[in-house]
């Protein structure tokens, strides 16, 4: 049996250009000889479709799609993602369902069993549980069609299952002999190399059945899908995988695989990168902007995001924004510059001196004998906010915000200020990360100047100011912040990991405090196992830890 | 049997604080011979905690006081809400728990069995629901404890019931013959009096039992619990109502009620109006602030916004803000001056002209022979929100935004600019209900200045500007508004309901591209069914409805 394996990258709610697409997959895998050819979860929707769900009307129109699909099935077989209504009079009103498509018709529908209801994840807020599980004939095998969630609950593989139930369980002993899983499957390092496939392996071994994995591509606001689609064999061999991070269409002959595969080199840097990369594209696309600007400081955040903005869409879409002040070294401008350069982007030099003297004389009287503080330093960063959006609203330019997971973590950022923009591409990347993906981005030349690598990383918002005046080493800040934010450990643990009482109180006291800033935060792209946004959901008014 | 109602407002991981109220109010309910004292639901944690409930290290604080509450009772019964852990090997780690304590022991724990999952709730996300329910016998009672949403499932009161089981029903099988409620059941308009008591009497009439539902009080960021804890008898009738929006201690003798009570009156703008109060005091104390400053305009939103300030902090804890522009009316100034001089509250004048002067200077070279756009009028809402911010900064103040839910909807406004603030106080009131606030705000005297009502609105960022100009007259647009946004209807049922079709789509292209602002938005207190912010989840990255 020949299986193709679409791996697509939708728009939520484009239904008219997902269908087209699903349709020119379907006719590609004909062509090609394929019996079967297997979309992604909610492939008609496209996926997260979040409160989309809902509006009546977008899952109407999500079924009048399916129906267009259907019809155009013929000589080959589908499985293709989509939302179905709830048919009983209680409960959620549609389920998160599988279409199985022979002959211009529905055959069977298969619901999820398994809803993720944490990190990103808000299944339960939409979609009622599969009621009834059974397995379909085709061909020489026994389907048994699950959907994402649904191959993640093996009582063997996890310390500590989610669930009551494990639906692949329940297929293999209804007779299944072929597990399809269709996914909507995010990105986060290391997850698909260290947890989704050796999850695969160990439940094909276990039960002695193929498992083929058929995962979405492309970015959703926060969220990238890293394709990887895998044929695992009922040996636990490896013997398909399509690509990572871009639509592909790969057909498999189940009973005769080329070759054997090595699982792909899924180094850290790297996917990061990828994904990075991945998750800017189609932010910008999918939004309908072309072209991006970004204030470069001379620092190491900025020209990494102007590095990877013109890996991403070119150095013509790239436009870089130097805007020094009386607090701006000479190193800093020349930096700045050699990365436009090195990176052959427009960029401009609009100085703030004026500006900010201005708004210095205009609350002259109010601010009369009060030192420069916070406040000072806040207003350079917002005039600098107030000229990219300038520049956003009279180009049609989307603003890239440069700020880093260490620093939004702590609040070492101004809101309205270094905050402001459209998409915030680095801020789920650690301090400690930016730097190496500057040497990833430099491993063949310099592209970002090696002195904003070496420099130590400072604001330059008042006359000698540098982040460790206020923030302990960025390794020990990681370090503490992975603890906390990605591990959930509590003060007393991440003492015990070694770090110092006072820094660990005072670093998750910043987290707790700072909130606020983060809840107003422009969306970043999740590359970590938590991410601050949609994944992390805390109160602003609290007192945990505060004190 | 004498039960004591202890309608308490927690502070969200504020264990100390909740634990010396809940003491506090445990020895003033048997000061006053009660047998019994309820708390609402998470009365220890404060409510909702959201993803602090995924550090353990919060988790076992909760208990650790519940334990110091727990040998605090002696001579009277409790009743309160806390975070229990979840004793299986597979599943959520936690229960959201009644623990039932006598004699400085807990007698019985309780899980709550129905978890919403909707709007602004996210209960899936972290608890596991009741494996099992038991009434329990207290003095002549069989008690039958429930936790918020579990009465909120009744077939017969509700067209669609969300979930396959009653617990309700389940415990009255069992033989409770009392049933208790503990809850943090947040206000939107309407909800207290069209369903909460409605659903409470016809339930008590159906099972022929009294109901004692006890209920969080005040704000927590976005949502405002509107107490109105309740007691309804085995024949329906209600004898006896805990105060609105306040702490209170009430205490019933369930075989010798008082008098007859009569449901309080539910006014849609005097309990909107009341909610904000409360909503805007407990965002600001909970949060660490006591003064707030306010940019008036001299229009109606900022002027209702400063009216219901003062009337939550006093006017010495509230500074108004002018900073007119050459595009300002004299009117606008007058009127802003004069709603100053009603309220008593300090006002500042900054003109906002030099500093946008040097902007436009700034970016002369960059914008040559480019016409005047919504970039200069972008540019002065952000130059206003810097001199906000800066005033923040400096003095310690929360800055309140003021724009309306109807502005939010479409995006009439600016990012960074009069969208900068720690708290939208009105942003989930639709500008029809501005103008009714305004209304109640002066039923005895003038307070906003009836000019600000009259007068069109307008948001004065170029000469002769109008919000009509631009937008379809505000009740047209917030009756479609309501439809799209809290009714969820599709296009062709809005324009069944007599709008123009051009007019609908446009407005809900208008939300559905505007997402990204609301994303960025300071949060609101929830006053309708369906407020922007967290209860409502909408992709960025889209295109459904935006061609």
């Amino acid at each position: 049996m020949k299986i193709a394996l679409a791996q697509i990258n939708p728009t939520v709610g484009d239904f008219q250009r997902n269908t087209e697409k699903i349709c020119s997959f379907i006719d590609r895998a004909k062509n090609q000889g394929a019996d079967l050819v297997i979309f992604p979860e909610l492939a008609v929707t496209g996926y997260p479709p979040k409160d989309f769900l809902d509006i009546p009307a977008f899952v109407d129109e999500n079924l009048k799609y399916l129906d267009k699909i259907t019809r155009s099935v013929s000589g080959i077989s589908a499985i293709v993602g989509f939302v179905d209504r709830n048919k009983r009079p209680q409960g959620k009103l549609v389920h998160n369902a599988a279409a199985f498509i022979q002959d211009k018709k529905i055959v069977s529908v298969h619901h999820k069993s398994l809803l993720p209801t944490y990190d990103v994840f808000d299944e339960c807020r939409y979609f009622e549980p599969a009621h009834t599980i059974s397995p379909v004939k085709f061909m020489d095998y026994i389907l048994g069609i699950s959907i994402c969630e649904d191959i993640w609950n093996d009582e063997e593989f996890w310390t500590r299952p989610l669930y009551e139930v494990d639906p692949i369980e329940n297929l293999i002993s209804n007779g299944a002999n072929l597990i399809i899983n269709i996914s909507s499957s995010p990105f986060a390092v290391g997850k698909h190399d260290k947890i989704r496939l050796r999850m695969l392996t160990h439940d094909a071994v276990k039960y002695k059945v193929p498992f083929i994995y058929v995962n979405q591509v492309g970015g959703n606001d926060d969220l990238v899908f890293d394709g990887n689609s895998t044929v695992i064999n009922a040996q636990g061999v490896l013997i398909a995988q399509a690509a990572a991070f871009e639509e592909d269409l790969m057909i498999v002959d189940l009973e005769n695989p080329a070759v054997h595969v090595s699982p792909r080199s899924c180094d850290p840097v790297e996917t990061i990168h990828k994904a990075l990369l991945v998750g800017l594209q189609d932010y910008v696309k999918k939004c309908g902007f072309k072209k991006v600007v970004i204030g470069l400081s001379g620092g190491i955040d900025s020209a990494v995001t102007a590095a990877l903005a013109v890996q991403a869409l070119g150095s013509d879409n790239v436009t870089g924004v130097l805007m020094p002040s009386q607090f701006s070294s000479q190193g800093s401008i020349d930096d700045a510059v050699k990365l436009a350069r090195n990176l052959g982007i427009a960029h401009k030099i609009i100085p703030i001196e004026d500006v900010f003297g201005t708004y210095q004389n205009t609350l002259k009287a109010e601010f009369k004998g009060l030192p420069f503080d916070s406040t000072e330093e806040n207003l350079q960063a917002r005039i600098r906010g107030n000229i990219l959006m300038a520049l956003s609203n009279k180009y049609g330019y989307l603003v890239l915000t440069t700020g880093n997971k260490s620093e939004l973590a702590v609040g070492y950022c101004t809101l309205y200020g270094d905050m402001s923009g459209g998409l915030a591409l680095i801020s789920d990347v650690p301090k400690t990360m930016v730097y190496e993906l500057a040497r990833y981005i430099n491993r063949e030349r310099e592209i970002i100047p090696q002195n904003s690598i070496d420099k130590p990383p400072s604001a330059e918002l008042k006359p000698n100011q540098f982040d460790q005046d206020t923030l302990p080493p960025y390794d020990i800040l990681d370090g503490i912040l992975k603890a906390y934010v990605e591990d959930a450990k509590g003060v007393d643990e991440i003492i015990r990991m070694g770090y110092d009482e006072k820094i660990v109180r005072e670093i998750i006291k910043k987290v707790n405090r700072n909130e606020y800033k983060r809840q107003q935060a422009a969306p970043g792209i999740k590359v970590t196992s938590k991410a601050f946004g949609s994944g992390r959901r805390m109160p602003i008014a609290h007192n945990f830890m505060c004190e």
